[in-house]
């Protein structure tokens, strides 16, 4: 078996590992014939050993290298655009067009861009300079992140190329990347793009690297290791969970995005004036992607009525019709088969869903399940698994007072979307409903779903637990998302000489945003 | 027995326990005469419900509520000074002058008035405003916040009136203030001046509350319960841990502030050049409140030579002839003695410390300490253990390379020091040390002792692990500390009456800074 090498202290070295695998293309599910390695913890080490190395070496450079790294860097995909989407097509059955050429590799480069942007600028690192006391701080790079990307935004979110991986060197530090198994290929490709860009912009070895696989036990030995600052996971609950408490234990961030079902609440008034184009918003926003989005509205609140059922039919109507996508994987129609019967097991009602599954891909059919309030308030935990993929539950509630309840027995989500009526009918109910859901996600919508995460310096794509764990970080988003690779770095009486340029008394671009004795400002430091 | 009623629900109620307790007198060992109530779990959890109702009528109120109330705090404590600095030395044995009087109570006044300004200028939210996508987000209150207060400052960091509360109501949070063990009579003369506040400023019952004393296993409980937004902890290690497994394992945020040894490295050109004026300030600062400070300077570490040993010698007769101070209970006592006990087992050797403790008062001998850096970097983590008080641990190394090994081998810490020549001699030293140590603790300073933590919007009081949970949050300091107890709220596409006043496109205050379209500015969002 011939394995694919690994990127490990600035060289394409053979893993030290025996054991490998293969991704599956969804489409056929056969396997692909390419193999990569399952590193084993020596060489999981020798990559932390390498990562501190580099760090100690670019601790204090300028935000302006690694600006040169990142834009060198979105040069080079651009010149494997077509084979990447290719191969990101094979490995995950996301169609070339109009997804992953004309969205999520633009959205791809767009971050990384942004992310050189703000690296260059510097304002992300809020400088306050405290000229009564002599005291000064800003945030400052944290040391190595280890990033572990998702399945589902082979590009976008890639643990190599991706939102956290753009952040963590954005804000100077080395990383770590853990590809997901299920598209090694298209994770390699970026490394191979990447690991070009970092030595023509002479970046230190150790400074980007790529593992693909590990076991459960070493990944939650690397996120707790001394030399490792702080980690960003996105993927399945439970292994996050598994890191979360590997990290928690020895104090060291980890930013985790588990689950989120998204609700989104109907109110009377919105539903009497256009659920026909309720219908096909919510049921374009719910298949597309084949629900595999983090923002996917997996749960439909509505008020009891003939506009409901009438909302309900259509909806069903629309799933039965639609064609069935192809899904990530065989693991994700499994967990997605799953999370159905165990929300048929609390009592959800197939509305549509019973069609068999084409057994030469990975899929699933497009299912609607529906309960009742009474029934979602007496078992809220059972009822807000998490069925990713193509699924929505429906619940049909009493009256406005029980979507309020259901409202307060939300976990944490990224999103809740409320519609209401253009006329003003639905306020009352608005402000029953608002101020609950407000208080349990991250990101709260108006008449609009719940996908499309624009990459906005105002996005929040975080939320309570589990959305995340943690409500004041977002992952998407820049400046705000390399916040959390970093550390509040305090100066006290330092002689002026020794410290980073951005809280010297004369501002080192004319340009960089700090808090001068209490007010924004772009001036120096008054002499 | 006749237990004084805790702070629930805006009433001052019997406590449903039969289970109380009492502080004791250091200065004389005597049992002060209070009883008060060890609160069982249906008392802690009524007081949940309280806040929990408190915060769904105050979460949209404007800062200038939670200011007015804070205004009104400091007045109604500003008529209780000397009763409350009183009692407090009687709990505390801290000298009534200069520290309760003239020093801690000053600024405990100072951050409530602090506070109220942060809450009623609102930039601490950091509002930001994205024109082209409709998205718009600022950091918005938590909800209900837990707040145990330390033993060492019965006033600056009190559960009910220092420095987590006042961030948490500034925030906009209610808070259950679960006070100190070793001082109950100073916290409650505190909730009664805050009671009266909250009663004249209209805030809701439930919005401030009080319990002395839970279970540990109920201290668990409450940080982990649904309602509870956010905790702060200051305090022991290990019930610390205790807290944060239990929050961690719900994804709650929680910050807590465990141990720190705030390491001072002496370059050798300092040494030369005002040993003398060293020799004082370190001692100075070492058995300032007889070392009761989580900024105390516990480990210094020397370049091997004579000027260490006559530095040496000139603290240890300082530290044998120095008045030896009364510590804020047997349990301070118990746990520095047995920490000093670890050290010299670790192979620590002592300079002085050797004579016996007055067993009428709370007290241990001043303390000196020391060892090789060979040994330290043998067994670092044992050298590392924090003995809290009036002692100190000296590292004598080979050289400025070893001293760098050691900064190198350090857990997280609150500060760092690093003396050095005025004359430049020592400047390739710093910057082998600097660095590494830089990355180790919240503060790093320059030609000064780390106790003396000024209330700076620039100070970070925190660290990485085990200083604190985080290294991105600061428990001193406004407008920063306020951060702490807030989640990251976004609005995309919500209708603009529905939006909280500062992210509206006229500026509510017009000094608020927002972020519009990427530039800080206090402008209306353009028409």
């Amino acid at each position: 078996m011939s394995l694919h090498p690994v990127l490990i202290d600035g060289q394409w070295r053979t893993s030290s590992s025996t054991s490998g695998f293969q991704a599956m293309n969804p489409q056929t599910r056969q396997w692909l014939p390419d193999q990569f390695p399952i590193s084993d913890w020596d060489e999981i080490e020798s990559a932390v050993s390498a990562a501190y190395k580099a760090f100690d070496i670019v601790r204090n450079w300028p935000g302006a290298r690694f600006a040169e790294f990142l834009e060198a860097y979105a040069l080079e995909i651009e010149q494997r655009i077509d084979t990447i989407v290719a191969t990101a097509n094979s490995e995950t059955a996301l169609p070339v067009e109009p997804r992953l050429k004309g969205g999520e590799m633009v959205r791809t480069l767009n971050q990384i861009r942004q992310g050189a942007a703000a690296a260059r600028d510097g304002s992300w690192k809020q400088p306050v300079i405290d000229t009564a006391t002599g005291i000064r701080s800003m945030l400052g790079p944290i040391g190595p992140v280890v990033v572990f990307g998702p399945n589902n935004f082979p590009l976008a979110f890639n643990s190599i190329a991706g939102g956290d991986f753009v952040a963590a060197i954005a804000a100077g530090n080395p990383v770590i990347a853990k590809g997901h198994s299920s598209h090694p290929h298209t994770t390699m490709l970026f490394a191979q793009a990447a690991h070009v860009a970092a030595t023509a912009t002479n970046l230190p070895p150790g400074f980007i690297q790529l593992i693909y696989r590990t076991s459960h036990s070493d990944g939650a030995r690397l996120v707790s290791h001394p030399h490792v600052g702080a980690t960003g996971y996105t993927g399945s609950r439970k292994a996050g969970l598994a890191l979360k408490e590997a990290s928690d234990r020895v104090g060291k961030p980890i930013y985790v995005e588990l689950s989120s079902i998204n609700p989104v609440f109907f109110l009377p008034g919105a539903l009497e004036e256009r659920a026909s184009a309720l219908v096909d918003e919510f049921v374009g926003s719910c298949l597309m992607g084949v629900g595999q989005f983090c923002t996917n509205p997996g749960l439909v609140v509505l008020p009891r009525g003939e506009a409901t059922e009438s909302f309900i039919s259509a909806v069903g109507e629309k799933f039965a019709a639609a064609p069935v996508g192809t899904l990530l994987g065989d693991g994700v129609a499994t967990g997605l088969k799953q999370a159905i019967t165990k929300l048929q097991e609390a009592g959800a009602v197939l509305v549509t869903g019973d069609s068999a599954a084409d057994p030469n891909r990975c899929c699933a059919p497009n299912t609607l399940l529906r309960t009742t309030g009474a029934d979602f308030l007496n078992r809220p935990d059972a009822f807000q698994e998490e069925a990713f993929g193509n699924c929505s539950m429906i619940v049909v509630a009493d009256d406005v007072r029980e979507m309020r309840l259901i409202a307060e027995s939300l976990e944490g989500n990224l999103t809740g979307s409320i519609y209401s009526a253009t006329s003003g009918a639905d306020d009352a109910s608005y402000d029953l409903i608002a101020p609950a859901l407000r208080q349990r996600v991250g990101r709260l919508l108006n008449d609009k779903m719940p996908t499309g995460v624009a990459v906005s310096p105002a996005m929040n794509h975080g939320g309570p637990f589990p959305a995340t764990g943690h409500p004041g970080f977002t992952a998407v988003g820049i400046p705000a998302s390399l916040r959390r690779f970093a550390m509040l770095q305090c100066y006290d009486n330092v002689r002026e000489h020794r410290l980073p340029a951005e809280l010297q008394n004369t501002n080192p671009t004319g340009t960089l945003w700090r808090t001068i004795s209490g007010q924004p400002t772009q001036s120096d430091v008054p002499a």
